[in-house]
């Protein structure tokens, strides 16, 4: 199979970029707060990145498998949306960065109505659980999980319940942080149900193939370039790319957007998932963090990636 | 019986300025976050005062039985100073007032090292009842209890089950307060254990008059002028009469001792004990509560008699 | 003259759609903390749009002429780019959104190293006029001016200076802004300096007009599209659309992003600038803001007139 | 003169404790923030202490002479009390405890109205300043210094200027206080002119032996037990002795209470006036600080006397 040009110049590049990349890997750390997932190998770095047309390169060490952490709360909004509309939704989330630190509780008592103030901060992504669909945690986890599954083409994708049990058993500041939320009258579900929810999107594994994928289809407005089926309501797609661009990086989105200027997310496990809008769809992993809680190597290569080939939206 | 001269003049005047107070309830509101708080005689105002002799005089609604909430705060942090010396408690809770609401985590997350301020905000209050020896939650309950007791020389006090549980079910504050204690690693022990401790010594019934008792040995530096027995350490003593000072009436605290003068600690029960060092412990009890959280018309009466006792220690 | 396709269809619908949302002044206020701003006629609505042919369509209270106010702050992060470049601007102005009041100083005090989260808040936008090159504060206003009549292409720009009199006078919260970073060593100059160029670029006076062609620099990548003169360096202008995307509503943003999907900045005296990139630069003018501080009509018809021609970026 | 056998047998032993408190200067800091109090000589530690019959000892370099600082916040109180009474004050200024840091801006950002927590704080000091009667900031620095002159009977106080100077020079942070105070509503005149009065007063100097008298006059209740004339009202020296125990050691106040137990106020320049209630008007100065503020020599000094006098008012 011939690839496209801009693939094929990516495929010669690419290997030396990810080497600069990874000697970055040095200075950075993997989430200690996760013990299991301080036990990732830290020099790790590698990459996934696909087309429309189904073409891919990738480069270092993209078999890694690895849990989706915040960047399957992309996701869970995207059905929750799906599941309650955008009235509901954003009735207890709101729409704005907040220049905190993810697990913050500070806006929550100085700012009323003492709502989360987006989605992807944990407080968000916490109600945002509490809002799937299902009549137990189970149900609500096996929808998040089938839904999952759909977007990345990957019927195999399931729990890493080491990982699960791991955040659970530490997840104190998350408990404190949804309790508040129930005090706010936030939350109306157990406070241990949501969080059974929100821990198991959290470990849901992936590989740098599987957030391409998922990427691909945000990038395209929700269809899958490659059954033409649309999965997710287009509006719902922009909503979500619209807050990974202003909050998805934690709290350096904003030296993201401008170094970048690509919708992303990403996750403690050293994930990062971003796209190329209506055309590639990015899949990056690194487990060793930078002090915002972003793979500092996975940062890096993305800018890279992003200047050379101009990728910035703005 | 003959009253000393103090006594007999406050036994004189005490109705008028009992009914002068009780017209402040008009403006307060019972404790609506607790359920079975928000029950009580909103227009009550009882008032016992007890001196070294044991002679006493009372007024208004003096049988009233009420639980002690965050007054007991004051003899759980004594009981803790006695099973753990200064030096372990002052490891685990400050000695500063904070300006911001009882229940607030802003310094928790702001100011290093996340223990709390002090051990009369509900933060503190938590990390000290897990301080408390005792094997489990029942053995540590019952020792403060009995501590309660001895302190009252009331053996006949006990918990208020209902408001007790109705607590535990609408706190979803003080959980979030605990987990939060966890995250930052001064809480070992597990949360709802604590908060189970922290509950029961919260829902002890008493009367005026218990409280009068409880504050008369505080007056004494910590013996019982009755049986001349030194129960509590008169270091620790000091210590607690310190704290009500600087921290005792909530966020009210600098102004009630530039008003009265006097330690004194308020729950939201409506009681509030104080004491006139070396002379005197006055227990009060008046439901409606102010915007502070204290009894407002509690709060009215005990600055008319240090006015016109010229009572502050200042 | 024909107009395109798309400049024809706005014509036809956009008095009806800018009527629509006049409606919402009577919701909105005029800014009072500036006295002079406060006299703006409230029910004013205006918009000019301009393409990169130099085709116009216009609707409303086209010709109110009005102080930039914030929206100037755009151009002066530009000027302060070309005049210093990235590196000596993100040492003293961060990159990310705040979350609180465009006038905050929490984030001063509670953040190391206390820089100004971004450069469109106020305190960053004070920070920007200590930078732009000038040997008074009249040489840099008079740089400024320049600056904002060739991006104009309007050589009539001046100061509404009684404006800039009336904010200087009671501009109590911005010399405290000042101070507390001249304390935190972000700002070497003079703070009253600093201020006299700061007040003067808010109060340059500029028709809907302008603010399109503006806009249509901005959008067009730094090139004026009449005389394709790249009138400043495209990544500069790639850093400011960030920043108008991901902070230019003030404490909106996040909203405004996910409902108009557009880079845009606002400011105090009603001005919208906004544009769709490649394409279209907006102004508009609406002096009755809402309670985040933004034109109440203005930005209801920049979200109407992005949701009909489907606008969004993302 | 024979002294009181108190007195004696301080004589004896203070030149040890001194020596014992000394050691600590190792630890601490001069001032700073403002240049001239970094020149003080960090190991100089001088007590001065006065009883009722004008009695005294002391000890060290007590000879030093320095300038009160916040030292005078206390003596500015009762002069605006006296100016004003207490309605037209406390409007201005609360009577809480912050838990912040003594320069701090949050609280005036986050609580309502406003205004400062208390008048020890920077900001409620400066408030108080702009109370003292006075046509103009002379007049009014001229009645302050007479009423500093006549509570410490020594008629020669004067001004640092140097000092004066130093602190008006860099004094970035009270002008950004002082300006947020004006926004808010909370201080009417000119700013420069209420700093003016502000720095003329915390650069008065004196000697420990000045500090002990003045603390002495409220230890009196107002009245110099020397000459029998009630400088002061009774109730204005209780609020200030009150203030001075809740929030006159910065944020250490609490700790301060609990070691001490007697009220207090220190300096940056390293002083600190405290009394025994009734009995003893005290002056310390050790210009080495800790990390919050108060001299650290000078603390455990005051401290050592207290546990072994047993001078806690608790």
């Amino acid at each position: 199979m011939v690839l496209s040009t801009e693939l094929a110049q990516m495929k010669e590049r690419l290997p030396e970029w990810l080497e600069a990349s990874r000697a970055l890997t040095a200075e950075g750390k993997t989430a200690a707060y996760i013990p299991e997932l301080a036990k990732a190998p830290k020099e790790a770095l590698g990459i996934h990145i696909l087309n429309m047309n189904g073409e891919s390169v990738s480069a270092g060490d993209c078999g890694l498998v690895f849990t989706m952490q915040s960047i399957s709360k992309v996701f869970t909004l995207l059905l929750a949306l799906m599941d309650n509309g955008e009235e509901v939704v954003f009735a207890k989330v709101g729409k704005e960065p907040t220049g905190d630190d993810f697990n913050s509780m500070l806006k929550l008592e100085l700012v009323e109505p003492g709502i989360p103030f987006n989605p992807l901060i944990n407080a968000g992504a916490i109600v945002i659980s509490s809002l799937i669909h299902g009549a137990t945690p189970e149900q609500k986890s096996e929808r998040i999980l089938r839904f999952f599954c759909e977007l990345s083409g990957n019927e195999t994708l399931g729990y890493n319940l080491d990982v699960c049990r791991s955040e659970s058993a530490t997840a104190h500041r998350n408990r404190s942080l949804a309790y508040f939320l129930k005090d706010n009258g936030v939350l109306d579900d157990d406070v241990e149900e949501v969080l059974d929810v929100y821990f198991h999107h959290c470990s849901v594994e992936v590989t740098c193939a599987d957030l391409a994928r998922m990427g691909l289809v945000l990038a395209c407005g929700g269809k899958d370039p490659v059954t033409q089926k649309q999965l997710v309501p287009r509006r719902y797609v922009q909503i979500a790319k619209t807050f990974m661009m202003t909050c998805g990086m934690y709290n350096a989105s904003g030296e993201f957007a401008i170094a970048a200027g690509l919708p992303a997310k990403s996750g403690v496990a050293g994930g990062i998932m971003t796209m190329v809008p209506g055309r590639l769809g990015i899949g990056v992993v690194g487990p060793a963090l930078n002090s915002k809680g972003n793979s500092v190597a996975g940062v890096h290569l993305i800018e890279t990636l992003s200047r050379e080939f101009d990728w910035s939206m703005f």
